[in-house]
């Protein structure tokens, strides 16, 4: 199944208790593009200044990411500023975001993108999130990832998006915060009473939980001695999930559990290493190997 | 397999947001008993004072425990008293302890009970655990609780303790508390590096870990809409676990495996209600049920 992408593509500086780096590449759709990549081909549209260095675009296209939805504009890319403190890797604490070329970020589906099956709407405007969904019409297969201040300030637009999408990522916090229920699975439930078909609560070192109707699919995350940078993980994780869904091509539960369970080995290797340094290295072996260890961490 | 455990029968009040109950049936002898007692016979050594109600010996008579060792003493009965504060019903805040009758317990193994090859050895001081362990020459297995306490003031005892056991009960903050270490992966593999064979590491909500040689195997926690009082879940845990391997009646690594899960499934009714009360409407079949669903959360 053909996959398509709508984020951000960003250069980070991130500081965790692992170091401190600055100007990073980052960006929701670079780590969802480039994880979902290890599994299938990824179709990417988004926006960069004309300050994106050429060694970035050179790096996604080496990952066969179809760039012919990037549109390069007049002005500066994205900057996120971020860090997280010893003990709380799970949560992020924004320093500076300067959307710069995002500010304006009005996306235009290519036409050759638009018999995707396919379709991932990273965090951005739930409006735009709905436009770039009506743009596509063919697909089978929509999921999207928001952020608390979209539920402060376009909870209307944002319930509206969830009840037209089959998949909601959201982390607990957000999915408490949308749902007024402090109780996981309560605040679950009361999305899916909002509309919500599908909705994968992610967890962050307690790994994710995946609600559709009574249905409760549970993965650990993997257990990891060493964090260096969780930036990114939770769009790596909805990555895995969709390059898999695309590589096995179809949408049984079986399959949305498989898919489940690579996101969270994808997101396992991400937060290893800054930026995506670890995809750099990252083997299809050791990708294997560490899926088989989710099996031997759950099965009984 | 025989199984023996040796802890507190308690009185306790507990608040939790749902509610207040004082001089209610507690420790961690009694739920360990009455919910391994769904999967086995159990020995319980104790100690409760004259004012010790009836009705709760009738009651664990009623689950089929051996109470041949169940010591009633001059004095009043141990009492705890604690709350849970909502939005955090992992952690008990303890109110007042008395520890009553159980100030000078010294525990004697009855000669009925030397045989067994399972012993459990519920949350009390290490020097006690380690002087019943001595008495106790046929054991097969044996599984220790611990706190908090214990780790500050009887560290060289507990380290002791810990190299004898073949498996270690500990939760996240103790675990973290115990080997200096946050990452509870490394945590582990410090507990392991003092000596310890098997760690157990309980995590409430988040479920637990099974850490041994290099293996992780991980079970989530029931999804629960509603919880009553988490007081005893521990206990249950290793209720559910030792009961299962004494009724399997081995030791291999698929056993623990299904006796963790097991654990989680005992834990998950125990904290639906106050006290033991949960149990008394207990079904086998419900279990079954439980059991049957962990698989379907976790299985892909």
């Amino acid at each position: 199944m053909k996959l398509v992408v709508v984020g951000s593509v960003a250069l980070d500086s991130v500081e965790t208790p692992s170091g401190r780096h600055d100007d990073i590449l980052g960006g929701s759709a670079t780590y969802f593009s480039v994880y979902a990549g290890f599994f299938t081909p990824v179709n990417l549209v988004a926006v960069v200044g004309k300050d994106f260095p050429e060694e970035h675009l050179q790096f996604l296209k080496s990952r066969k990411i179809n760039l012919d939805g990037l549109t390069v504009a007049d002005g500066k890319t994205f900057r996120w500023s971020g860090k997280y403190l010893k003990g709380n890797l799970n949560e992020a604490i924004t320093l500076d975001t300067q959307l710069n070329v995002f500010a304006t970020f009005k996306p235009v589906i290519p036409k050759t993108f638009l018999d995707a099956d396919l379709l991932f709407l990273a965090n951005i405007d739930p409006e735009i999130q709905l436009n770039v969904l009506s743009q596509m019409q063919n697909v089978k297969f929509c999921a999207c990832d928001t952020m608390n201040l979209w539920i402060q300030i376009k909870k209307e637009q944002l319930t509206k998006l969830i009840q037209k999408v089959d998949l909601l990522f959201l982390n607990d916090g957000e999915a408490r915060q949308l749902s007024g229920e402090h109780n996981i699975v309560k605040a679950a439930r009361g999305i899916q009473s909002m509309g919500a078909k599908r909705i994968c609560i992610k967890r962050g070192e307690y790994g994710a939980l995946l609600f559709q109707d009574s249905d409760v699919f549970h993965v650990p995350a993997y257990s990891l001695e060493e964090i260096e940078d969780p930036t990114g993980a939770g769009d790596t994780f909805a990555g895995g999930f969709m390059g898999t869904l695309a590589r096995i091509g179809d949408l049984t539960p079986q399959t949305f559990r498989q898919a489940l369970v690579q996101g969270s080995v994808m997101a396992s290797f991400n937060v290893e290493r800054f930026s995506l340094d670890r995809l750099k290295t990252l083997q299809e072996s050791e990708i294997l190997e560490r899926f088989a260890a989710f099996k031997r961490m759950t099965q009984f």
